[in-house]
């Protein structure tokens, strides 16, 4: 795996500002942007320049660090807290879904408000950011290791949109076992849904799988049926923006459709991200609110010209609810929880609020 | 509907030339060809600038009789049927799914080889392929009657691909009882997948809909699962290329899935089709041959730029088969078959030999 898919966002040298690699231009172009103002940051959010569950809360937390710093040294306690919440709360309005956005900048703002010494702010806040990146690569490698144990060397697994490095900071969540099993010899066979309206299956997942050395084939992604009863797929692994107490998981617009195909089929299918996207306040997916986006990504983006009709309508949700029942089992950094949810993903919490130390033993190989 | 919507596929004015629509220019441009050679035709239904398997039909059997013209007329009556036949072996080598197009070209042929008079034998094709293109439009209207018993005013119908006026001459197939209401007053809110990687839905479906002023959201395929789950969807109405005796339908790529989809929601899914795509001599799907097209539809065509690297794979079918088990009906021109097709589809065929007239008896309103 490249060394910038594990490294496309960060601080700058001075740590003044955010730097991400351009999510939008890839994989024709390998551009970096520095942010430094809220409104770049919220833009970057929201138009996909940085997007993935995961990355996009480790984007707000360097954000929020980078215009903690642009306060006014003299503020005091209250009010340099209440500058913080404001520029969080716009920063958490770039993307309703993903529940990771809104846990990073509440942990950010939660250190701030028990930072006592004011001189120490902006340390303190530093030193947070940072362990909520070093803490994601943790949960990967930990999440990798767990749902590596759910498949075998030779299996072809089926993914939806992009839940790798790009995603997240390093392995990915879906594609962690993948890369993990690269390191280890594994050689799968990897079917990557292009993922409309945005293609980030075709633009991104296809892209690191393949720079990655781990052989994929890409499909447009009503094309999932058709591969899943040629029996060239034994698992499917997706990741998630948010997912609910009782197991629903809202993700990329498309994943309800593969998880319904696979139970048709008799494939498993297993939804992978790290505790910061289980939200447990909500009680099922109904209460997930759903981002509807612009018609011109299904008429007109990245097109040479518009594909229908100025006058015709589109319905362009990002992200669909995939019902508990059609899920074989939701990897966690604190393992794999099986159904019922309610219990298993409660249990979790019970582990991770006990401060007991997350990680999946490393596999033993023959 | 646009007139020339229903005079997409004819003769030039003196008979020696096929003029077609280019499909491939639409929605953006409405530009005609006209095909004079054997190759013309080939390429012209390769690159799907004629589809549709009811128009591949028609426009078959125009270009078999344009290249009857330009025989010899010298020549024997077996050298005649002989070269014919060698120029129908080509055509129906485009594509090799639909079963219209032999089923055209065979009837053609029959024709020619029952045409006792040498001098007769071009005025007799004319009237043949006039016929068919004739008999197209009683079918299209037939179905449409039949398919209009199956849903009520005010329903939201979901379509894969496009089965409109566009893919056989007048009305359509799946989109013929959604043209055939709006006549009558009905307020359907039609659902069109956009149809990767080809995108007839957006391209062809929406734009044939839109300009008939029937109600119509486009979605992209992956978006199915979220409008069934809302409720939106009380009808599912496709086309298809191929039926075998035991119901398994094949169709654009991903109606599988919307059949799957279908399914999963309680949602009754029907395929609509003359009588000439219904093919005896294939037992069960299995016995279909699917297309593979090229990679580069996936990753170039309709793009600015590429979408993918140019070192990853893609696997590219032109159509996936339906198991007869999640089809709720098969609505052809002589009336709606039910399940078990295997008793249903043959009924139909007994009916059509023995010469019984089709046509749906037209529904009493109010």
């Amino acid at each position: 795996m490249s060394e910038y898919l594990s490294d496309h966002v960060h601080l700058s040298d001075d740590g003044t500002a955010v730097v991400i690699l351009d999510q939008t231009q890839l994989p024709n172009r390998t551009q970096y942007l520095t942010l430094r103002t809220a409104r770049e940051m919220y833009d970057a959010i929201q138009s996909l320049q940085v997007r993935g569950a995961p990355c996009i809360g480790i984007c707000a937390a360097y954000d929020l660090y980078v215009l903690a710093q642009q306060a006014d040294a003299a503020l005091s306690a209250a009010d340099f807290l209440s500058k913080l919440r404001e520029q969080a709360k716009y920063l958490a309005s770039s993307r309703p879904t993903a529940v990771n956005l809104r846990w990073a900048l509440d942990r950010m703002l939660h250190t701030a408000e028990h930072c006592a010494d004011r001189a120490d702010r902006l340390s303190v806040l530093r030193d947070e950011c940072l362990a909520i990146h070093k803490e994601d690569i943790a949960m990967c490698r930990s999440i990798a290791e767990y749902g590596l144990s759910l498949v075998k060397d030779g299996d072809g697994i089926l993914t939806h949109c992009n839940a790798g490095p790009l995603a997240t900071s390093r392995y990915g969540t879906a594609l962690g076992p993948l890369f993990l099993g690269k390191e280890r010899g594994y050689k799968f066979h990897v079917f990557s849904d292009e993922t409309r309206p945005l293609l980030q299956g075709a633009r991104l997942t296809s892209y690191e799988l393949s720079r990655g050395g781990i052989d994929v084939t890409l499909i447009c992604d009503n094309m999932a049926s058709l591969v899943m009863k040629n029996g060239w797929v034994q698992a499917c692994f997706v990741g998630c923006d948010r997912v609910a107490a009782n197991g629903d998981a809202a993700n990329k617009i498309g994943t309800s459709g593969v998880a319904i195909l696979a139970k048709h089929y008799g494939i498993p299918f297993y939804v992978l991200g790290p505790t910061s996207t289980i939200d447990l306040n909500c009680a099922t997916g109904e209460d997930i609110p759903i981002e509807q986006r612009d018609p011109e990504e299904i008429k007109e983006k990245f097109y040479a010209e518009p594909m229908a009709l100025p006058e015709v309508k589109c319905y362009n949700p990002a992200f669909d609810v995939t019902d508990h029942t059609l899920i074989s089992g939701i990897v966690t950094e604190y393992g794999i929880c099986r159904p019922p949810y309610t219990e298993s993903l409660r249990a979790v919490f019970d582990k991770k609020h006990a401060g007991i130390p997350f990680g999946a033993p490393e596999e033993e190989h023959a």
